[in-house]
């Protein structure tokens, strides 16, 4: 891809070709290495999309409170892209077709922007994909980029660690599931939302979580942000307005403190650098026709040597 | 970990001490660093026992199946150690206190150990530490190591790569299941099980499966091992025999096709190089007192730069 290619799609982006952009996230999809000049591009002149990032266990009602979320934000005419990212298996891809049908209420407003990702590469391949689909989501006009991903899992925990705010949806649920669901959750989650708030347990869960929550600021008490607990019912759209309202609050908190913003940023962009780099590192592992590694391979073939000892001196040539 | 310890710790696990195999897979877990020379030294001596991998989507009763074909091997007076990784979140945890409730039969029998696996650790960490866990296994006296793991998506796909012969378990399912399922599973899979062989649909499974292998091995004929397509009832027992005929087979041709095994082996251990390196690229990235990529971000952070470049630039330092 020439300057010249790049500068012409850099600008259809910017003019809002919603082709241009859902072919070049087929192209990421597919690990097409040849975007790599456009991404570059992209990422240097980008950094305007606010982006948010949901993620919650299966059937806690996602899909329908983003589609309440939409709805406000396009009330308030902001333009809005959601990037769902399935990193499940080939046997539950019927997740995303019922998230599409659930979405159908802005199907026909071109100010919506609903777009689902999967990736059959290798182990990290999508994480990286979803940082790529987000540089070419954010060279479009779109105010807010919602990602989407399902489960609370290590994967999802990477994908959602691309956005500025992090929302985790809940599901009313007994005191031992809280205790399961307790590491790490609340390290990540910058608004908790217990959906389905018209539910017996909702409450004592909303209690759970804030004395979770309470217990991690302990332990990093320079984080600033309360992450507040929020009671939504996607299905009537109760709580969906002051949910909207706490995510403003949490980017104009963001724009506040700017050192703690700072730091944050590093974190996310040494994560970055990190997907990137082992993806590339992949590819190349991968492509048997690479010599550099055969003899290290032999060695390893013959239990000469180990995959620590060929691991740590490729690392070490890093510097 | 110095040589003493480490010679000490490989002759208890060559002695078949169970408790020490375990709290090293615990350390293995946590992600333990000093772990290392202890892993090299195993590894360098090790490559005894027949790993065998076993993967399908939940509810298709692999547990079940595990532990008839841990019986079938008991008979013939093999040491079996079963590992069962599970990559999926915090809030399916239970899986695994079923799997536990399922290997019952077994808990009494000191020639077989069974243990699961979790990681809360990055992306990619789960698939490094079920790798280490393997080396440690391989060092006791274990006749068969099997490896579980939940789906077949990447993150299974790439666990079930460290194991020489690969199971697939699938249930009776209807065409279009079969369609979706397809992609990347018939490259994986050395043995095909259709289990629940008593439902209605399991014959036309088995068909729609032989057509798929039989398309794959078009495309990779050098692959020589024709996967067979079984039909087991777990519950019974029924085929389970059968089944560990089977896969005695499959490792008896590995055996024989020298030159295919080698070419397997070495696209396994550049997977295995590259996980690693991955793995120990993420702790560097995340280390934040880590100064050699400082001004890197901070150019990152202006914009100046991009994480393509960046990581293109470290990259090109491995050589």
């Amino acid at each position: 891809m020439d300057d010249a290619e790049v500068r012409a799609i850099a600008a259809a982006l910017a003019a809002g070709d919603l082709r241009c952009g859902a072919r070049l996230i087929t192209r990421i999809e597919r690990g097409d290495e040849g975007l790599m000049p456009l991404l570059q591009a992209l990422y240097r002149q980008g950094g305007r999309s606010r982006v948010v990032g949901i993620t919650g266990p299966p059937g806690a009602g996602k899909s329908t409170l983003i589609s309440r979320l939409v709805a406000v934000w396009r009330a308030q005419g902001q333009r809005v892209a959601v990037l769902a990212v399935d990193p499940s298996s080939p046997f539950s891809g019927g997740a995303v077709l019922g998230d599409r049908v659930r979405m159908s209420a802005h199907v026909f407003d071109d100010g919506v922007f609903i777009r689902s990702m999967a990736s059959r590469r290798h182990l990290g391949g999508l994480a990286r994909a979803a940082g790529d689909a987000l540089v070419v989501l954010d060279a479009m006009p779109w105010d807010v980029v919602l990602i989407e991903t399902v489960g609370v899992g290590q994967n999802e925990t990477e994908i959602v660690r691309h956005a500025s705010v992090v929302l985790l949806v809940q599901t009313p649920m007994g005191g031992d599931d809280v205790q399961a669901a307790k590491a790490g959750i609340t390290e990540i989650g910058d608004i908790f939302v217990v959906n389905k708030s018209d539910h017996l347990r909702a409450d004592a869960t909303v209690r759970q979580l804030q004395a979770m929550i309470e217990l991690t600021q302990r332990l990093h008490p320079d984080r600033g942000w309360q992450p507040p607990v929020l009671k939504t019912n996607a299905v009537d759209g109760q709580g969906v307005a002051e949910l909207a309202v706490r995510i403003d609050q949490c980017f104009e908190h963001l724009r506040r403190h700017e050192g703690t913003t700072r730091a944050r940023q590093r974190t996310r962009l040494r994560h970055r650098v990190n997907e990137v780099l082992s993806d590339m590192l992949a590819r190349r592992l991968r492509e048997d026709e690479d010599p550099a590694l055969e003899p290290q391979i032999a060695a390893l073939l013959s239990r000469e040597t180990d995959p620590y000892a060929v691991a740590a001196g490729l690392l070490a040539r890093i510097g």
